[in-house]
């Protein structure tokens, strides 16, 4: 049964279980006591951050080790905006950060903050001018991500570590997407990881402040982990994670390169074997695991179930598979398509074999969908060269369906108006009009919901 | 080699173990996903909320796990007083809560909060008249520990929390300590509690919050645990809690029995072994496996150290035993000796014959202390009827023996006045002359640090 979602949770490491059982005898104790018990714990957990910050390529009283990547995101920027609150209140992010950072930059802002979001190129990547120009005398802190969690796309952190260190800003990056391959290149301040993203156990995140970066911890106080992730150390899950750490680095090399190999697979094979597909991301500058690509008249939820049913775990973007009802901001702030989206990030090991029947159960399981869906649109003639499409109170893709099934009804020049009031309509319907070569002329408030409209050019 | 530190962190339960590992191979997907990997580890997740909600008496959607119990104390004490921010900025604590909750405290008068700490008799518990005298109109919340964490005293949850109902102001209760021998008594309000307190793993608190108190959560929106405990679930870590708090209250009422009789011979036997002890806490409403006594002229780190060569682990809350140079706050607080102090505290399981050689060793451990300290006292003749012993730049238990070496040289109706410049002396020095039937007459500030001043009676 091949899960293909280890950019949510890589399945535990087999060094990690290992190394979680070895310490439980010795690292349940309190290591700030001084007896014997104590005195094991300690050792434990010296030696764990000792090897967590070489893999990072920091020193060992640079890096706390915290109880999830989330809280080490959260911590870090509130503990680097209380330290630099005197040169500013305004906060860089990337427009594709991780919620946890989003969320944090909202915090921010509820309280009286400012944030500047830095766009996206349709790759998913920033740039390092962009991030200059973003820059202000009263920027307290920037925040960029290694690698989007999402496409894959690869950040480049060297430069805007650059920009940012020129204006004497201090970068955070969130490294959980990454750390597993190999240390964050360039001259960053903080750094935000999370084990369970590479084999490690849940409940563990790293926290890196180097030495010189102004930082307040907030919060009530507790003398734990220099004062920057308050309550009892999990030892034994600390000790996991620095040791799996060490072991998926170990095979990193090899690993990446054969896992590029497959999702190079998947990138070109996809849009051979099922019509109508976007693959989104950077094409060479990814991580080696991770492939996105979004399936036009397709109901995400539907697919993502159909591809469990035949033993497949993705995860995927679109609005209609999770508890929200809004598209993934990330594929929003790229402008692609989010209908149909699936993202297969395949976790080290993966055997050649499973990719290959994915690539063989895919085409059955998006016709399927698409079958399912494939109501004929309800078309009103409105009048000459204009067509009406009343797609109000149906949801993704159901609205890009409708206007798909119509275009071809006006002459070329001709405009269909799609009325709408599903969220993702006004991603997907620009995107269609991309993939298919159509021009979106732009939308219009409607007495319920939105026009958008649409004009054959071919 | 027995450890009797059960209070800081109790060995993992060979139950905690076996549903860690049970668990692992089903439990470390996202529990937010909707593949059969993220479905089993829901499944995982309810259950173990189940099970921790029966044993605190709680329906299941008022519990959420968080990463520790000091997290869930922050979480807990911060969404509270958010959510009744309307109500005031009044907070009410025991002087003698553990300093997750102080601290607390302290964050929310830096904040602009107003605290009243309730003051604990010289057995370390608060009245119910105490905290209804220390409601205001103003009161957002009040704490109250289920039993303290230094000298095993129970508090009365039940009566406090029925004062605090009828004011209208919601009790947490930090039930650490307790949790593990049954749920918490009384109509409170919402509560915390540490699962590695219990023999479960570290890694994992409980907060819960009944139904119909505001509550809202504070800093970065996450979506996870009701939005009351931000990041990734530690599934593995959250089963083992669960279970382990289970196999431990099947255990409880027969070990409590066991237990209760050791630590009652600690405190009937340890006065007959070793002059000048003072065994402080309440003799009755008291946790069954807390003992916790004072030792006059002794040094509380040395004593640790002589302790644990002779294989025993035991804490201590003198101020000369951690990183920080003042006596605990408990004992502060109950006015009682700090010097030489120990905290006995003994995991389910202890054996008799453990305790038998504890109370061997510990009089030969003491009297070792004292003969290293025991240098003659520099006593300088004063005036007629009084002394002066300085003993400035000297630490605690120093300027109790100084004291104690010269009492005998004053005439009945005389006085000794100590000078010292260690904050432990305000403490040890009053509580000596209560042990010793002298009189205590007060403190005048000297040239240099402080002089104490003390009749001889007797």
């Amino acid at each position: 049964m091949p899960y293909f979602d280890a950019a949510s949770a890589a399945p535990l490491h087999p060094v990690a279980r290992q190394a979680w059982s070895a310490s439980l005898d010795e690292g349940w104790a309190d290591p700030a006591r001084l007896y014997r018990e104590g005195r094991k714990a300690r050792l434990l957990l010296d030696a764990a951050r000792e090897a967590a910050a070489e893999a990072v390529g920091c020193r060992a009283d640079e890096l706390v080790f915290t109880p999830s990547g989330t809280r080490a995101v959260h911590s870090g920027i509130q503990g680097a905006l209380a330290g630099r609150r005197r040169a500013g209140r305004h906060l860089i992010v990337s427009s594709v950060e991780h919620s946890s950072v989003l969320h944090s930059a909202e915090a921010f802002e509820a309280d009286g903050g400012t944030v500047t979001q830095v766009a996206v190129g349709r790759t998913g990547a920033v740039t390092a001018p962009a991030y200059e120009a973003a820059l202000r005398p009263d920027t307290a802190l920037a925040c960029l991500q290694s690698a989007n969690h999402e496409v894959g796309t690869v950040q480049p952190v060297a430069e805007v570590a650059e920009v940012c260190r020129a204006a004497g800003v201090p970068l955070l990056v969130d490294a959980a997407q990454s750390l597993g391959w190999g240390p964050v290149e360039g001259d960053w301040s903080l750094l935000a990881a999370s084990a369970h993203k590479w084999g490690g156990p849940p409940g563990v995140g790293l926290l890196v402040v180097r030495k010189g970066v102004r930082f307040a911890a907030q919060g009530p106080v507790d003398e734990r982990e220099s004062g920057r992730a308050p309550g009892f150390e999990d030892i034994p899950a600390i000790v996991a994670a620095a040791a799996s750490l060490r072991a998926v680095r170990a095979e990193a090399a090899q690993e990446a390169v054969r896992l590029r190999e497959l999702t190079e697979r998947i990138r070109v094979r996809v849009p051979q074997l099922v019509p109508d597909v976007e693959v989104v991301g950077d094409p060479g500058r990814r991580l080696p695991g991770i492939v996105t690509f979004s399936c036009l008249y397709v109901d995400g939820e539907a697919l993502l179930h159909e591809l469990d049913r035949a033993g497949f775990s993705v995860s995927s973007g679109s609005s209609c598979t999770s508890s929200t009802l809004t598209p993934s901001h990330v594929l929003k702030a790229m402008g692609v398509l989010s209908e149909g989206n699936v993202r297969v990030s395949l976790p080290p090991g993966t055997a050649e074999a499973d990719v290959e029947r994915f690539l063989e159960v895919l085409p059955g399981a998006v016709a399927g969908v698409r079958e399912k869906l494939g109501a004929p649109a309800p078309a009103v003639r409105a009048h000459v060269g204009e067509l009406l499409v009343d797609s109000l109170g149906k949801r993704c893709p159901i609205p890009v369906i409708e206007l798909a099934r119509v275009i071809g009804d006006v002459p070329v020049g001709g405009t269909v108006r799609v009325l709408s009031d599903d969220a993702a309509a006004r991603l997907d319907i620009p995107a269609w009009c991309e993939m298919r070569g159509q021009e979106y002329v732009g939308e219009e408030p409607a007495e319920r919901g939105t026009a958008y409209l649409v004009r054959r050019l071919s």
